[in-house]
């Protein structure tokens, strides 16, 4: 069960409102990359697990993102205040209420208009926070593998916003957050290291003979070697022909069918077969120059 | 630029049509671990990718992934191939027709009825493919543990299909395709290790004292402690008073407002006060029970 | 800031096993009505919100909305966690795992080929959460009435999932998540009637003349008159004449152009007139009957 | 059946082009709050309706918010239409063309190159319209209580729009639109409690024990009492042990598993088992610093 | 405006409820090719359009869809309507309600249990309605084709549906349906050829010399000529070399950048660069076998 | 199975980047009458296609869009090169780097924060892509006009970018991808016209009665006759009355109920009903002006 501390994990300074900016900001609240998507990627994992160590950590760490996901919209609450009030209170004539809107940048217009100045589960473009940004899948060895990503990423994207923000208060408490995230990135690591046999996930082996292959399907300048492609234990397939139908059963697709879809299929096909020696005139003839007069019969 | 052979990378063999089993495999066609993600994950960073090997790499696989989609899509066009032909040529009695729509099991009613049978870019349950199913940032060192992950996941669900698949040609082919991602993610891990100081992702320092804090949040029956959270380099915060507020500052949050915005603020929060002391009756009140009448005056 | 307590908020006691039922319960967890909708819609609300009492009202009831996503998912895992653990470790046959997927009814197969039987952010149907689902605006006059009805559409859709329920531990949990969502309508009525002048919402008065007006739309067998458009202050508009053009203004639209925008306008009529003389050849007689051949000219 | 005169309810005169404020408009056209989602909830409804009163007002209404849909988008084309016809006939250079995009502020650029100046079904910020928007569950004790706050959120949109708004003839429009939600709001509640014990929603009682609890979840600076949390008939829980497991059960969770079925989860178990005692290398170790060799043996 | 008369274009005789039969119907309520996206698309289009004969065609259209969406929607609401009031007033035993949930077949239960047996704005399988459905862009040249494409397209799904039917009510009243959409096939038609000049769309002309190539991408076994690719204008372009870079220009990409950025660009190379003679230990080799012990110095 | 080379199809000469052009760009990447919508339209069609040539030829046309998709995405990310190196970098002052942001116009700034200056599967308003924006249904007479009319679509998607875009080398491209388009419409005009009998699309014949009735559902001021409404086959239907209820039957709807369903429609009637006679106060009547007490009993 979750309990909740009026106070912040981390103080929310802000030195003056900027709707561009919290508009920005919406990135890592409602954005694919957000704390939200990380809270219910770390959580539902947690819910589904059955080892006890994992399944601690994932609500440890769930909870964090919870509680970061409240800095953020924080953050964007304070940002949004000033522009909140004058909006609903009309304190703007109409023209200047107007050109406040534009001249705030980007999209923070439909955080106000919709919105109302609130933090909203969008990105910065007004993209619908959606369950597809969630990749878990229920087999730890690669739920792992994701959220060491996941945390990769979070970490890219709080660098970035540090490097467009310039109130100091602001950058304090994206440093944090963005800190966060590479200790989370660590647990997650050491998480999957303390599973014997991590590597291939999950229990079905390879087949051998196409675990090794390296496929050089683009070729022309620039094909390069390196340790993705040589080097143990790779084997370079760089001719085309040898690159196709690596089973040698000729590389087509067959289906058995019963009689009746046999025939089913058969008059399908008949019903729409095209005319190949055919030299028809179609609708894009009629659609040069002037019109052609219709007269009951066609053509 | 790409080119094409009819010849698929993989012989398809399907014993006998199914419908059921043609909904699951949409799960890697135009699901969110599917082919068509992996191809566009890698083919979209290798556009923006300036490091020449990564760039050939990621092209090789994108094309690579292309294929793979190309086959599981025929898979699904071969076991659909007999029902497609006798719904659209209306060959059964509407009743038998019907029976068979349900008794395919799961949604491939949706398949038949809405995409005549031919392979959607759905997933199993007929969610519509979305982009937010890439994560692909612009930043190698995210990016690449990402396609790790990507790679790991696709793993685990053909190993799902191939658990309740029994035609042995669809079996054969789901190998396959399972064992590249094995591949795949060899060449993923190699390329990431590659780069010299991979971690932490990007160029921004973690900040030193919130970096190596493992902070407790979910307590209760189920604590652990394992080398996700004690060791080296962790300091462990299991007082919940100082998980709070950690820089110090008070943990609330704060905006500088002008006076105009100020006055706005204020007089929203006047007109919205809601009265702590009021005992209102509500529209719950009239709810239950009796109908009470209106009168032109309020009560 | 959020602290967890591994302890359920109310304890899950399932008698045995079944996907079929998990399923449904999806639509509580990842659904539009479910428990993440509830708690982010609160929560939000919350950080944005500046009258101290709603403030402390919405984190409230959001902190509780989060343990009972706690609850419905434990519940979910709980019941696939069987057949979680004979997929993944391929304990049955292809056939009889394909089958048992197949009888656990509706849509579970896609619980666990993609999410491995973890409780997922879709609903019942498969379909992805999205931030749609949440219709917060920023203005409590607004907020609190609809969260008043999201309060009572989740009572209902609970409601739902006990009349198809027969574990009895089950239907326990339900009837404890249905309950509270009844007293949190009570909480969100008491906060709406505790601000003086909640109606009409927002601080824009109706316009006198259009405010009483009720439009008969729809008429024929079945018009019927009650409260909702008779008695005071209704003016009951049935005459389809006067329905048009309320403001007697013409019912037309018109916008000033500058020349230029005239010119360029009047050029795109131009290039794109219909002639409604005409008596055009289409696409669609040259499909009826035999192919026509092209010959160079058009017909 | 649905019938069309092609004058409108309300007469559109508008003083001149203005691509930008077109797209702030379509918020009311394509937007969650707009017209689309009111008509299609009503109509919905309607159609499952079988109380006569009920099904007649809502019929109504869905056909009058069908009829401010074609407003709302005949003021958009206005607005539009100058941009459109020079940009469809290249009336300008590039560059100034270029340029008349970016400034016509926020994302009307959208509007001109994808939907070529039309009104779409699209937010202000490019959201395509979904029907996620839309809450009807099929039970009038909660329905009615959606529509009562869906017409007063659209209430407020409209009087933002209005607030940033200074053509006079698209102001006395939208004023008219907005309160028509006012009067429309009116004839839900009238309908709501026409119906005899409408609260709670639905059939089932609430269990008695929870039904007026109120659980203090967020405690610290800031907490409140009121109306909604004090008086009769609330409990107020404050003690965070008695918050949790409110059934006295223990709070813990279980299933009852066959012997099958209980081995596939050990197996799965223990084939996942993290080490807590285990110290491992981890792949981000590898990543800080210098490349480390492979040598054909792991380290 | 629109009015509405409760009489339906057409009778709607239901002889029996059936929920599986329902839920197919959904596909020409909710989704992709059904009435509500017909509907929108003409209304739009109408909307936005100047020439008067399009216009006035348009709306009428629009204006008979949605009286389709309503016989189909009513069909729906016809074949819930006794499932819809079991549920709700629980009139069944839980095991039975359950078990009549799964045995109506597809997904039904959502309907149910979610939308409580009213007709919702999804398609078979659940998906939400989005104006991605929708693909107007303004320009008549390409909207009319659009229309004509949408008009067959829902022809043939209500086909589809006649052919799973046996409720011979249901029967006419879609073979209504279906034979309105040839009908607006055909003025679709009519409209787009009372233009002259309506190829190729738009104002700009091809260039020519790359108007009449066709490039035979997909080689192979199944390499086919017909008129599409043979005869007068077509050159074919069978020479892989000759299909690259068909202006000569080299097939690369550049860009200009001025000396900032490219010092930027050169040090983010720098910083990312991939070591292609590096023999890397990576993550995955650390997952094979027994865990390698972490021993503060990396190895 | 597919190739690459990595020389393009059509050279790409960017002469200065522009972060604001590059999001207009992506339209034609991600957007619904982009690339990849067109490459994979082709391709599921293609896959599922019976007939030789048409299937050769969906083949061939797919795997050039997806040679464009390349084009145009390799155009967006030499657009971006600079400002992506320059953020990653952090070569620019904070405050510099967000007015950079906020000056390259429309939405650059997510595909900067977010996607870190790659090419994304957005449309230029940041909208996801998804698989509805795809229209097969498996039908050739269906989806052959389907793809006249995408190709037709995106033929003036393009011509609008090239009004817009001054930089030659950019036009030049943008000419190139969009005579490609009137090149691939003529294709699939031949192939549909290949086929014999292609209208109506499908198998079952339209209703003769119905087949030809143009209804006048829009009436008043701009009503217009024209090829699609008059002549030959029209039968022009303008009396309101004989719109409805066209085949005679009533226009009502109906269903038979067994009993036990009977009863329990009525008893959710009975417990439903709304009293047209009642004069409820209600929420709205307690919402104006004072706050009314509650007592206990209800008013």
């Amino acid at each position: 069960m979750f309990a909740h501390n009026k106070r912040l994990q981390y103080t929310v300074r802000v030195s003056e409102p900027n709707p561009g900016l919290a508009n920005l900001m919406l990135e890592q609240f409602g954005g694919p990359q957000g704390e939200l998507a990380a809270a219910m990627r770390y959580f539902t994992q947690g819910l589904a697990e059955d080892d006890p160590g994992r399944k601690d950590m994932l609500l440890d760490i769930a909870t964090e993102e919870l509680s970061h996901l409240e800095v953020i919209g924080t953050i964007i609450a304070m940002l949004n205040k000033g522009a909140k009030g004058r909006l609903a209170e009309a304190i703007d004539q109409e023209a200047e209420a107007y050109r406040a809107l534009q001249g705030a940048g980007n999209d923070s217009h439909v955080t106000h208009i919709l919105y109302g100045g609130g933090p909203a589960l969008i990105n910065s473009a007004g993209q619908l926070w959606n369950a597809g940004y969630i990749d878990s899948i229920g087999e730890p060895t690669a739920d792992l593998r994701s959220n060491i990503a996941a945390e990769a990423r979070a970490k890219i994207v709080y660098e970035r916003l540090i490097n467009v923000t310039t109130d100091p208060g602001i950058k304090d408490a994206l440093a944090f957050l963005m800190t966060r995230e590479v200790a989370h990135q660590r647990s997650f690591e050491r998480a999957l290291y303390s599973m014997t046999d991590n590597f291939p996930p999950g229990k079905l082996p390879p087949v051998p003979q196409y675990a090794n292959l390296y496929i050089n399907t683009s070729q022309g300048p620039g094909d390069m070697r390196g340790p993705w492609n040589q080097g143990e234990p790779w084997e370079y397939v760089d001719d085309r022909e040898e690159q196709l139908d690596v089973d040698g059963g000729g590389g087509s697709a067959t289906v058995e069918l019963d009689g009746t879809s046999a025939d089913a299929v058969a008059a399908m096909a008949d019903r729409l077969a095209s005319d190949p020696t055919s030299e028809p005139l179609t609708g894009l003839d009629l659609g040069v120059g002037a019109p052609k007069q219709r007269d009951g019969e066609a053509v």
